[in-house]
C-alpha cells in the first residue's frame, strides 16, 4: 500500500480541493471525514474512490475492500485534510450519489437554508421520519459541505437530495404542499397526517420566498405560547414533519 | 462618557474574565454580546451593570438609560471582548437573574447536555412552548456561555433556569415525569397532553442517566421510520415538548 507523507502529494491536493463546492459540482465527488460517516457511506453503497488512513490496523477489512484505492497518511497530511481541530485520521473521496427524478410521496422542500447545522439536522430528521425526497432551491447550503455532513450523521447517504427549481417542482407535485410562515398561516395542528405531502421550509432570516408561499395548498405555523419570537427552522420543520407523517 | 481604548483597562479585563464559568458563578454576572440579546435582557428587566459600545449614536436612548454605566470602546477592544469573528461592537455585563424555587407546572429537565447549540435551542423552544422552569443537572453546559446565549436568542432571560439535583427535584415534583430513551420506552404519541408534566432529556452520547430513568413515571421515545439511527436531542426534546403541551 502506498504511503503519502506530504500534503503536496497530488492526490491530497485534489482531495483537499473538494472542500470547495465548485470542485464538488465539477467532479461529482466529495471528501468525507471520520469512521461513522465513511461506514454509513459504505453501507449505503456509495462509491468510495479513495481512502486515506493514518492507522490502517484500526480499520475493518470490509471497509478497506469497499474502497477502490487505499493510502496510508501521516498526522501532518491528516491535519491538512481535516475540517476539525482534532482529526480522526480517516478520510474518503466518494462519488456523490445521483438521483433520477422519480415519483415521490413525502417530500421536504428547502428554500435557501444557510446554516449548515440546520440543514444537516433537517436531513437527519427527514431520514428518521422516512420521507423519500429532499428538494433544495439554489442558494441553499451544500449537503456535502463538512458541517452539513457532520450534523446529518450520515443521513445524507440515506435519502435522495436534489437541487432544482422549487416552483416547478411544486407545480408538478401530485399532493398537498404546506408552506411555513407566520402571517396568514394556520396552526399545523389543523392539518391531518397524510400519505402524500410536501413541506416547504425557508431561509433563517427571510423565511420562505413570498412567491412560493402563494403557490402552496396551505401555509402553516407553530403557535408560540411564551415570549420567544420564533422557533429555530430545524425545530419547526422537524415538529411539522412528524406531525404530517402521523 | 468615559472612553476605553485599551484592552488592558481593568473594566475590560474584568468583563473578559466573565467568559469563564467559574468567574460567572463567583460574581453572579455574565457578559453578553449583540443588540438582540442586550435588548432582550433590558426588556426582561435584567440588571445591566455596564454597557460597552463602539458607535453610541446607533443605540436607542432607552437602552442607554437601562444601563448603570456606559463606556465607549474602539474596534480593538471589541475584538478582545467578542466571541465572534465579526464583532457587532456592543457588549453588556449583566447580573444573572436569580430564581427562587417556586411551584411549577411544566418543566424541562436536562441531564448533562453538552453541545451549546443543543442547549440554547432547547431553551428557546421551552420558552416558545411556554414551560415555566428549566432544571439542569450539574455537568450540563452553562446557559450563560456565549454559544448557548446565541442559540437561545434571548430566551435565557424569559424562563427561569436553575441547576439542582435532578433526582431530588423529580421526587418532589407533583406531576408525571417523562424520561426519554430507546430501550423499554413507549412512543410519545401514547401519552396525552397535560397541564402538569416534566420532560427529562439526556446527554448527546450517553442519554439520560439510568438511575434517573428508573424514577420516571414513564419513558418515551420517538419512532424512527427511516435509516437514521437517532434524532438530535434538541429535535426530539422539542417534538415532545409540543406534544405534551397539546
Amino acid at each position: 500500500m502506498e504511503s503519502i507523507t506530504s500534503a503536496q502529494n497530488s492526490k491530497i491536493k485534489q482531495a483537499n480541493k473538494l472542500k470547495k463546492k465548485r470542485e464538488r459540482d465539477k467532479t461529482g465527488n466529495a471528501l468525507i471525514e471520520g469512521i461513522h460517516l465513511i461506514e454509513e457511506a459504505a453501507k449505503s453503497n456509495i462509491v468510495i474512490n479513495q481512502l486515506f488512513i493514518i492507522d490502517i490496523d484500526r480499520i475493518d477489512g470490509e471497509l478497506l475492500e469497499a474502497a477502490q484505492e487505499v493510502y496510508e497518511i501521516n498526522l501532518k497530511v491528516a491535519e491538512v485534510l481535516s475540517g476539525t481541530v482534532t482529526p480522526q485520521g480517516l478520510f474518503a473521496v466518494i462519488e456523490k450519489p445521483q438521483f433520477a427524478p422519480d415519483e415521490h410521496q413525502q417530500v421536504l422542500l428547502i428554500d435557501r437554508i444557510q446554516d449548515p447545522g440546520n440543514l444537516g439536522t433537517l436531513i437527519r430528521t427527514a431520514d428518521a421520519v422516512g420521507l423519500d425526497l429532499i428538494v433544495l432551491e439554489k442558494g441553499t447550503a451544500d449537503p456535502y459541505q463538512d458541517k452539513v455532513l457532520r450534523a446529518s450523521q450520515g443521513s445524507v447517504f440515506h435519502i435522495p437530495i436534489i437541487t432544482t427549481d422549487l416552483k416547478q417542482f411544486m407545480d408538478e407535485f401530485d399532493g398537498d404542499v404546506y408552506g411555513t410562515t407566520v402571517e396568514g398561516a394556520v396552526s399545523y395542528r389543523q392539518v391531518e397526517s397524510q400519505n402524500r405531502f410536501a413541506l416547504l421550509l425557508g431561509n433563517e432570516g427571510e423565511g420562505v420566498n413570498q412567491d412560493l408561499l402563494e403557490h402552496t395548498t396551505k401555509n402553516l405555523t407553530i403557535p408560540i405560547y411564551g415570549q420567544a419570537e420564533s422557533l429555530n427552522v430545524a425545530i419547526a420543520g422537524s415538529i411539522m414533519m412528524y406531525h404530517l407523517k402521523g
